[in-house]
Order: C-alpha cells, then sequence, then structure tokens
C-alpha cells in the first residue's frame, strides 16, 4: 500500500498515518520528495480496510501495490484450473474450447427445447443452456418457469447427453436449482449480489459467473475471490459485454480483450458469451470467433427453434438452421487452432 | 412502438412483421418514406417483447414511444408521493428535506453509535442509518455485525427517537430486517436483484432504492417499478453516483441532473447520498446543497465517531464536530428555500 | 513515481529499472515486499517519460505520485486566480459568479442576436456569447456565419458594453477572432487541440477552455496546462457535460462535482454551461443553481430570442422570456450566497 | 424523424408542430394513442435541424430514423470502398489485409527508424507509420521532430518502397505533410476537429480517421462524412479503443465489434490499432488476430527499435525481435482466410 500525502501535510499528520500503520503491524519506508511525501506500507493488506488511511488530515490519496484478490490469481496458483464433469467434459486450460447453447429462456414448448437440444448435439456441443429464473429489468415481462423448466432441461439431458446450465437469482432457490443444474450460472447483475456468492460458495457445482456490465476486472476477479472464498474452486469467468460508448449499434460493448488479460492475473477458465455481449444476431458468429482466437475456453451462444416467437432476447438468438452453420465455422476454427505447445496464457496459435 | 425497417427490407418481410403485430392486437400505421419503411404499432407493450421483433427478417431497428413503466410514472399520477412515518415524519413533495445520517457499518462499539446518534437528533434529523449487511467488493474486508447491528440500531432508537434506515441483502434476511428497521435500502449492487425487489415490494415497509452505478433513469425506475407491481407504493429512490468517465478524482460521479429528471418523470420521493456519490469527505458539504438546491427530498450522509478507525468507508464519513457543521450549513440552506408556492416539479426557490 | 514489478521479476530486471531510473537522476527507494518488488523512483518526471518504464521486462505497473501539471495546480500557486477586464468585471476567486449568455449559434437575423443582447444586459449579466464558427456533428447542419457573425458580435457589444465570447476552432482564424473576442472559447471537442491549445496560449486573451465529454479532470487541467505553458494564465475552465449512463434522459451528465475538485486542485476559475451539460431547457435553472453553490465562477446559458426557429441547439436554449425568470432566480441565488469570508477552495454558504 | 409529444400536450401544441413540419416541407402521419401521440415527418432531414423541434412545447423527444450519414453509407454506396496505392496495394473489399507498422514517434536516430522499416519490409508490410506532429496530453512530453520527421520518413520510403502513414494535427501544416505522406493519420482526439477534416476532404491523398476515444459509431461515420462531403472519398477507417470501465487493467478498451458493426452500415475500409487499443505490448498480437478474424482490412502496430528508450508509448510498442514472431503469426492468420467466396460485409472464413 502506497499513502500519498497531501503537499500542505505537516510532520504531526505523517507521523499519525506511520505510527498508525506500524500499529497495523506494516514495515514503513517513507519517501520524502520535494513536494510531497509517499508512505510504502508493507505487509499483509488484510489486516485493515485500505482507503480507511483516506480519512487521516493530510492524506491525499491511498494506492494499492497488490491486486485484492488472492485464490483467484495466477500469482497464487500458477497452473491452469481445468474444470472436469461426469462426462469427461473439461474446461480451462489448454483444453478445446466448448460451445454452450441454448435457449434464453425456457419456455412451454418443449418440443421447441429439444429440437435446440437435439441440433446442439448433432453440431458437438457439450451443454444446454436455458433460464427457469430470469432477470428482467420490467416487471411486465416474461419471469420465467421456475421448476417446470428445470425438469424440461433434466428431461433434455436425458434425451442428449447434454450438461445443463442455468441461473440462480436467489439463495432461496439453491437446492433446488443444484438439484437440476450442472453449472450454475451467476448473471451479471448479480455478479455483485454478495450472498448468493456466498450461498454457491458453498455448494461444489462448477459456477458460470458473469461479468456486470460496468464492473472492472479487478472487481470480475474479486466476485470469483467471494465464491473461491467460501470453498468452492470451479469458477467460470463469463465476459459477456460493458457499458461502452454506443449503446445505438450494439446492446453492450464486448470486452474481447478481457480474454487475454483474465488470462494473465487469473488460471479461472474464462469463456465469452457473444449473444449479449452484442444483442445483435449477425454479430455473434464473428464475435465468437474473436472470442476464440484470443484463447477463449468457450463460447455461449443463444439458439431458439422461434426466434421471432421468443419470450426474451429473440434478436440476440440464432434460429436452428443459422446456428448449425454458425457452429460448423466454429467447429472448423477450432480444429486449426493449436493448443499444443502453448502455455495458455500466451493465447493461441493457428496451424 | 416504431419498427424501423432495413432500406433493403422486402414487401413479403415488411408484410409479415404487419402481420404478427396485428396479430398481437396492435393497430398499425405504415409510413413509407423514400429510403426506408417505419411501422407504428399503437397499442399496450405488455402484449409482446418488443425487442421480439427485431428478430423478425428485414427489422433495422425497435424504438418505444412511452417509457415501459407505468406506476412509478408521472402520467400514472400526477400528485407527488408523500411516505408518512408513525412519528409524524414526512418525506416527498413538498416536504422540507430529511437529513439521514450515521455510520457505513454498525460496529462492536454501541456508544460510537449512540454518540452519532446523538448528535444526529441534535442537528435536527430523523433518520439514523447504519449496515448490519454489508455488501463489500472483497470478501476479505468487514461485513456486518448482521443482527447484532440490527439491536444497536434499536436501542439507538429508543435512546433518541430517530428511525432507522438499514440494508437488507438478500431475501432469507428479510424478516429479521422487517423487524428491526423503519426503512429498508435496497443497495445499489442490488438494485437489479429482483427477487430481492420482489420480496421488499410484498412487505409495507417504506423502501429506499439506490440507483445502480450504471443505471439509465429508465432502468432505475423499472426497478422501482418491480417493488410497486408487486404491492408496495412507498418507494424512496436515491442518486448516489454512476461510473463517469473519472475514478481518480472522486470514487463515483454524483448525477445531480437526475434528481429533477425523475422528478419530471416520477411522482416518487428522490434524495441524494453525497457520500457514496464522491468517496472524499470534503464533496460531502457542497454536493448536498447541490442536491438540495435542485430539489432532492433528503439527504443521506456517512457520519462516524471515528473515521480513521472505521470498519469501511471513512474516507467517505464526516467525523462529529464536522457532521455538526456541515448540517447546520444544511439546515440553513433548507431553511432559504421556498418550498411553500411551488409545484414539486419545477425545483425550488430561495427566499 | 512508483514502479511496480511483476511477482515473477528477475533480480537482473529489477536492477536494469533501477539503473535505468538511476541514469535519469532520480533517487531510488526499493521496497521488497514478501510477493513483488516496488521501486519508488523520486525526481522530476519531466525529466523522462514515465510509461516508458512500463516497457521494460519485468514491470507490472507505472503509478504518478505527483499530478503531471504544474502551472494549473494549487501547489504551484496557492491564491486564486482573478481575471480582469477592461470594464473592471472580474471572474474567479471569491468575486461574484458572472452570467454568460446568448445563442449558440450567431444567426442572420442581427435584430435577435441584438434583443438577446438587450435582455442580458437588462438582467445584470456582463458576457454576451454566440457562435461564428460552429463545429457541427453532421457536415449538413449550419456551420457558422464567420466573420459576419463576429461583426454582429461586435455591433452587439457597442450597443450594450457587455464583453464578447466566441469559439475559435482553427489557429487559421486566430487573428480574425482576435480582433473581435473579448474572450476565446475552446469547445470541448476541441479540447485536446494541442496546435490550437499553443496558439491561444501565446495570445494575451482570455480563454474559457471547455471540458472534452470523456476528459478526467486531470486530462482538462492538463489541457489547460499546455495555454499556460505557452504563456497564456488568463484559463477559465467549463464543465458542459460529460459522457455518462444516460444519454436519453439528458444530453450529457453534467458533472457539477468538478467544481470543487478542480477549485482544490487548481487556482483557476472554473464556470458552469447547464445547457450543453443537459441538452434540455427544463434543467437549465436547477442545474445553474446546482453550479453556483457547489461554487462556480460564472454560468453560461443559451438564450434565443426564437429557439424554434434556431439554426442549433434550439431545444437546450432559453426562450427570452424564461430567460429573465431563471436569470432573476440566479441573481437572487447569488444575492444570497456570502464570498466574503471563505477562501474560495471551501465553496459557498448561504446568508 | 418521430416527434413524440408529451401526454399532457395540447391539441394546439401538437398542431403548432404538425403545421412547422408541413412548412418544412415534410409529410406528416399522425399517430394518436391512449397516452400519447406520435407525429411521423417523412422527407429529407437536411431541410431541418431535426432537434430544433425538441423547443416547441409539448414535445417530449425526437428520433431520428435514418442514420444522418449519406456518403459514407452502405444505403448509399452497396459496394465496398477499395483504395489502391500508386505500387499495387489495395485496401478495402475483399483485399488481403495489410499491416502498417512503425515506431509511434519519429525520433533522432534515423537508424532505429531505418532498422524498423527494413523488419516491417521483411515481414511483408506494405506501410511504415511514424509521427512527426504527436499530440501529446502533456505539455512537457516530447511534441515530435516536424519537417525533420518527413524527411526522415521520405528516407525510409526510397530504402524499403513502403508507403508513409503519419498524422496531421492542424490545417496549417497539411501542405507539409501532402509533400511527404502516401496517407494522412488524423488522431483520436481530432476525429471532431472540424475545420482539419474538412481541409484532408479537400485534398486527394487517401486519410485514416481514428475513432475518437468516446465517439459512437455514428459520429465516427458523421467525422468520414465530413471529409467525403468536402471531395475526399478515399477514407480508412481505424477503431483504436474506447473509454470503456476498466482504465486499469488496459490503457482503452478495443471495440472489436466496431468491424462488424462499420461493415454492415459502410462501405468504407476499417483496420484496427491494438497498440493504442490496449497501451499493453502482450495484447498486441491476440487483438490484432481478434481484428482480422472479424473482418480487419488491416492492422496498424506500434513496432520501436528500442522502446525502453522510446520518446513516447514505449508500452504498447513491439521491439524488433518479437514484431516479428507477431507478423509471422498474424501473416500466417491472414494465409488461412478466406476472402474470395464471400461477401466483405459477411466477415472472413478460416480455410
Amino acid at each position: 500500500m502506497i499513502i500519498i500525502m497531501e503537499p500542505s501535510a505537516t510532520k504531526e499528520q505523517i507521523d499519525t498515518v506511520v505510527k498508525a500503520l506500524r500499529n497495523k503491524g506494516f514495515r514503513i519506508v517513507l519517501n520524502q520528495g520535494d513536494v510531497m511525501t509517499v508512505i510504502a506500507a508493507i505487509g499483509d493488506k488484510r489486516l485493515v480496510e485500505p482507503h480507511s488511511f483516506q480519512s487521516y488530515e493530510g492524506v491525499r490519496s491511498v494506492k494499492l501495490i497488490q491486486e485484492p484478490y488472492k485464490l483467484a490469481s495466477r500469482e497464487c496458483k500458477q497452473e491452469d484450473t481445468v474444470i472436469e464433469f461426469s462426462n469427461g467434459v473439461r474446461i480451462g486450460g489448454l483444453e478445446k474450447p466448448v460451445l454452450i447453447v441454448g435457449p434464453c429462456c425456457v419456455e412451454n414448448d418443449i418440443d421447441g427445447l429439444l429440437r435446440v437440444a437435439d441440433a446442439a448435439k448433432e453440431m458437438g456441443c457439450h451443454f444446454l443452456r436455458g433460464g427457469a429464473f430470469k432477470p428482467r429489468t420490467s416487471p411486465y415481462d416474461f419471469q420465467g418457469l421456475e421448476e417446470k423448466a428445470l425438469e424440461y432441461l433434466a428431461i433434455a439431458r436425458e434425451k442428449t447427453g447434454l450438461l445443463i446450465v442455468t441461473e440462480l437469482m436467489d439463495t432461496l432457490d439453491l437446492d433446488l436449482v443444484c438439484q437440476y443444474a450442472d453449472v450454475i450460472q451467476i448473471g451479471a447483475r448479480n455478479m455483485q449480489n454478495f450472498k448468493l456468492l456466498k450461498a454457491v460458495g458453498k455448494c461444489n457445482k462448477p459456477v458460470i459467473l458473469k461479468r456486470g456490465p460496468a464492473a472492472t476486472i479487478r472487481e470480475f476477479l474479486l466476485a470469483a475471490e467471494h465464491i473461491m472464498y467460501h470453498g468452492n474452486d470451479k469458477v467460470i469467468l463469463c465476459e459477456r459485454g460493458i457499458k461502452g460508448v454506443d449503446n445505438t449499434a450494439t446492446r453492450n460493448t464486448l470486452d474481447i480483450t478481457a480474454i487475454p488479460v483474465i488470462k494473465k492475473y487469473s488460471h479461472l477458465p474464462v469463456i465469452v458469451d457473444p449473444s449479449h455481449g452484442t444483442g445483435r444476431r449477425y454479430l455473434i458468429e464473428p464475435m465468437a470467433k474473436a472470442g476464440l482466437i484470443v484463447g477463449a475456453h468457450g463460447i455461449m451462444m443463444e439458439v431458439h427453434h422461434d426466434p421471432e416467437n421468443a419470450s426474451s432476447d429473440g434478436a440476440q438468438s440464432l434460429p436452428i438452421p443459422m446456428f448449425k452453420e454458425v457452429a460448423k465455422h466454429l467447429n472448423k476454427l477450432i480444429g486449426r487452432i493449436d493448443y499444443d505447445n502453448k502455455h495458455s496464457k500466451e493465447g493461441v496459435s493457428i496451424v
């Protein structure tokens, strides 16, 4: 921790800060410049709330040196985390990227869901996604079928062998969702719902944690840290678009750079959701490819048997025939990517 | 709803959209320009998910005409909502603004809390705030005293008569928090925790709903709509800073303009939190004044008996002597504001 | 300057950085933590491009300690800069705030301009603003009357005694604009047009420098530094709205907090433009008041004799009768503000 | 143009707007909903400043239907613009992407520049970039060698046959820059320097126009429209990063999605600058690949013979050996991309 004092800070003010830091177990290095004094405090940030030092008279600013997450960091664990599922599918590290597809929302029409699941299986995908509980900006929009949706997903799993990804919105529903899901999704708007993070931290299902639309990489990794801190280290990070400067041409700004950045700072697997990330069907394929070429461990895409009548997100869902085309192209690209002779952190090559 | 077709849209594509809209009960007005066709669909948006129309072939974009919130809107209710408490305090409309003060977090030292409460009472405040459950970006930071904190707040209420504001983070804690709180706070990071909004919608306590750091006014009012839709119309909106372009000089960008904007579009009371909104102690007084002069119905400020040792947010808390100075200045300004002969929507005057 | 090394940095890498810093005249303090090494380099940042150190192998990040502007900083000059005009009007410090009003664009109808100028004079304003050269997002919009507009402004000055503020867009027009203007305005989109900043830095007219819509306070003050560095210290900073999270309810997000922040870090006068800052006529009055109550040295507002037919910015211009009402309220507020017994940095009080 | 009236708008107010629109040559379609009235005005927006209608009493908002740029739009020109240079190199459409490399700034050491140029030639690049006039946030940073830099670039061209790209910052330098440059670059901070856009619009050199860090796609294409409107249709758009939510992990947020979006709305070539877009050397390769896979027509990268001593941007420059590795990988990817049997708008495939 670096504490920068105001140019006008008095010797007494500086001494007060130094004394308080020493009392809290920090080793101090004092750097007196011509204009201002800088205090370097070396020790474990967990001992204190660093920003509390901004409260002292004469302090201009406090800068952290070390990233405040630990379990999620590369420093803590050099090798990539690879999550393995009962059927042998693996996510992370140098494993072949996975495709996670399905409708935004599970709807009353189970046949539609099964048609999507069949197409997903046919195209070599390993995961079926679908919402049972839906976070909706408006209370007048469809809120999800809840348990019935979970049952439908289980039927689709039975028929196809696909693993199930579904969102948990409330700690009250944790047991129910755990009964059905293979992977629990935490939505972008719940990225800092800390009670929910704690709850999934205490169960042992893999978790897909979506990045909040205004979250920095640090806040994102700290949210993962909450889950890991409570005991669950099977966290998959998902970039799904942030608030950028243009919300007309696209729904969000998909931050593709976040993939290699996260791979540098964390050992956790990271995937991309180009459906939410762009909100436009025509952008799903190019942005999925962009995710793969920078080293994403998976792509999550919305696919619907009848997008024009979808209860949500139709505009960013692929109809089944278009999905097959897109999946074919993505599989071709995956086939060309060389994952064998490279450290995951350094991205991927094309053979 | 206005649907703008691509310049390249065919007659069949236009007809398909028109037919689908008619089937869903909309009256259609078709505007054929030289370059593109625009379809105006008149009727109740609740009948459909409007963005589903973006899924149709040949559609360029869909624009909503009417704001998607209803119960929270001025159109639905012209007169201001005024929330009255058991002790006669009132928030909203042309009522005198209230001051809501207290520590970020209730801590083990109950004497400190009581000193803050006494000072608040002395300065004519009506509400004491304090966190029992704390959302913290890092799992290593203090998470709150939970029920013990609620008990401390109740003791402070007993001693001073101040009403209690405290945050609810999880539906599981609703009953507990309701036992103690006079006003339930929903934090910024939970603004779109829809299960939580629904839960407080079903209780009858007044709710302070904080604006999410990246939420538009529309998203903010839609979050209020969730609460109202489930039966609770005692919602107080709180502007507390958004993500702006500079996060060095201040913690957030306090959007003071949101106050008159919200008063134009909604009848709900709206308050300002300059502590979170700026993250800097020296900015609390000027920004509280800015909030009052544009017509805020209250100011929420963090006050701590010993900010240098606060378990959170010390840098944006006022120490007690400084709080008294600030409150004196704010009370003077409130005394000068003329709330008598103006419609609330039009802001306030100085006498 | 603080240089943070990667946890994986080798001793050789650290030594290389230290040696390079010493060669450039820095005094070094080395802080070796358990996880990573931090190098504090004490000396004059102007000797080097600090971010060049990010190029060295093993460097994680480089943090500046001191703000990179000097002439614009409070550290360099404690007392407020007050700019005095030939007719005795003064801007800055503890002077009474000024009102700067006029149309966005000077148009062909000189009578309209004169009506605005007369109203401005009647309401006690001291400055008339009006664009001769107009930066327009679209080439199809009106680009300004150029010299003819400057002549019209000169006529209005002659008739009313108001001082003239007008925008300079290109170094080529500097001499022409200097012939007519009392104050040169640099628009938000030219805040980092460094050639233009240098050009106005070499003339001796006061300059109103508008904040770029995505500029941090640091970038804003560095733009002022460019002007001062080239010899002109009569710089007035103008907050006019930044890109925020909502561009539907308002055109920009007016960053009122920037006023007290700038007054803390700089001695330069700072004013507010609520017309551009909000883009909505109904928000001009409340946001002008908010600017005044936090200590702005002036308010710039668009006023038009016939906004419905204005060639630009009609929606954020006040028609003359409404302007008179607004000015009356602002003058009343200014009359209540106590500028006498306070240091400017600390904001204003209400008597 | 769609004009939405307030729910409280009177019949007179509606009639006034309708009459004004008709007077300006618009055909009117009136849609009276239950809550509010919507006026569709069909005709040429160039006849009016559309936002002037927001000035009328009773108007809630004005929405544009058609994008306000014309010459830059796909609607105006279906086929891709391909720019051909004297030596046969072509940019745009289905042409093989080009690599544009060189130092941020041309420095005193011409040998260093020539080493970069030789490496560029060796790796099959066609363009050498280098700044002669440098926009620098701080006046204390190196501002460029001006004409001497242009001479050095000409020497490098003579030796290698590479085409020269260099930035123009001021209309005053146009003739000088045109004497030396093959392509004129307009920097991000000058994207809305309309006088400069007009000036390059009147010369016949190809122009690389960089996207402003807070510019929407619409504003970006309108800036291109300024250049085209004044007669120069050889405009190459360059995505170089926008202000996102995280400015710690990266310098900017590179908006890779902008490439396919621009290719949908415009026929102009579009390239990517991953050096400025990320500000980190380790991100240049993955983000260049991401740009190529979504269909960019070129990549601009900073390469320096000695980044640790670069006068600017060392941290985002590739040293020569690393550049050769990166270029080898990019050339391999380019070799795998199938540009033959696809319409450019639809992105690229991998063979």
